[in-house]
């Protein structure tokens, strides 16, 4: 049988997307910023990231040897050691450390899938490594767009048409939400950053001065590595 | 100040948009088939129609004179006079006569938006006259798409995409769903029917043996009436 794909539009339409997610494959999407900074995290040799919900939890884990990062309304959380910008994980940073991450949207995406047989986490910067993972593993997909505080956003939704359509020879897809998506990423890949330009969210990050992240997180293909979430931790 | 329209894309999201609704146009959409057989029924010479939540309240509403309507899964229910086909609503038969109506998607979207401004029913058979009420009437406007069952379809979006397509040089967009629904638009409505024979709820449509009612709520502008729920009655 084929393998089936479809697109989670928000984390509050998960409930409808849980049947038998047991054995299915979740890739979280969060591209402003938490699984962009994430996969960045991991390529510059970081090999453990705990999401967590609140962040009095991230403080918590200070205890056990792991940075505190916390982003709320697209800020960094004050008396944190670090929020949800990629420029905050480079290597000379971050390298060999551990994390305790919590956002707005992804790391909550991350705990809604726990059940799932496979959680993976997607960015641009891993598209192509996410694309042969999900190909290869035979498990039906469910492309987990995060939102922007349960709405539909449109960096989320064209990084799931970007998997769909790289996926659609191989894969049935019978889903509005997933045919949408691989149409706007249609329209939007020849220059994916002036798409975004138009977007709720890009709008509001640009307001808080976060230019250069969109520039990062709209990058294709920097990695080969595709995290994965299990036991509670990304590794 | 411009007006602002925002898209919802899914019933199980209406609680995100629920603030200051008591000044805003809603524009309910539920294009296969609650809200285009509600605005036929109307050019047809019906007046009133009472959307209700469950069966049994159609079939009550005989002992006050109306027809009991009733569509769940996409087909009518035994025991009850008619659907939710337009096929059932041609004039000889409901002229002058009110219709107790109760369907999978549309007129539980009525009921959730009771509390706005004001209700509207929208279709194709009366998009340019959806766009005329809504830029004369001042409010801002939220479209809502009845969806699938709580998910996310495309004929819905589309119809979403025409009316904001129509109003964006007036009103102030700054919601993606609504952006992502008119790119959309822009790509199907050159062919709308060849668009959505790819869409899940048209493939659903299909087994089902609908064809007709399909290629019947894709026709545009055949009606300037715009129904309207109030007072739970739409009329």
């Amino acid at each position: 049988m084929m393998q089936n794909i479809e697109t989670i539009p928000s984390p509050d339409l998960f409930e409808l997307y849980k049947d038998g997610i047991e054995s299915k494959t979740v890739v979280i999407i969060d591209i402003l910023r938490a699984t962009s900074t994430i996969v960045w995290a991991f390529e510059n040799g970081i090999n453990h990231i705990k999401p967590v919900l609140h962040g009095e939890e991230a403080l918590k884990e200070r205890e056990n040897g792991y940075l505190a990062a916390a982003e709320r309304n697209g800020q960094m959380v004050e008396k944190f050691d670090m929020g949800n910008s990629p420029k905050s994980y480079d290597r000379e940073y971050i390298e060999g450390k551990k994390v305790a991450l919590t956002t707005t949207n992804g790391t909550v995406a991350c705990h809604l899938a726990s059940s799932a047989k496979r959680v993976l986490i997607g960015s641009f910067l891993n598209l192509d490594a996410v694309v042969k993972e999900v190909q290869n593993d035979k498990n039906d997909v469910l492309l987990f767009c995060a939102g922007w505080k349960g709405k539909y956003n449109l960096e989320d939704t064209l990084f799931a048409g970007a998997v769909a359509s790289s996926c659609a020879k191989e894969f049935e897809i019978e889903d509005d939400a997933t045919y949408a998506a691989m149409d706007l990423w249609h329209i939007a890949k020849g220059d994916l950053r002036a798409y975004l330009n138009k977007a709720s969210h890009v709008k509001r990050f640009k307001r808080l001065g976060n230019h250069a992240d969109l520039a990062f997180c709209v990058q294709q293909n920097i990695t080969d590595i595709v995290p994965e979430f299990k036991n509670n931790t990304i590794q």
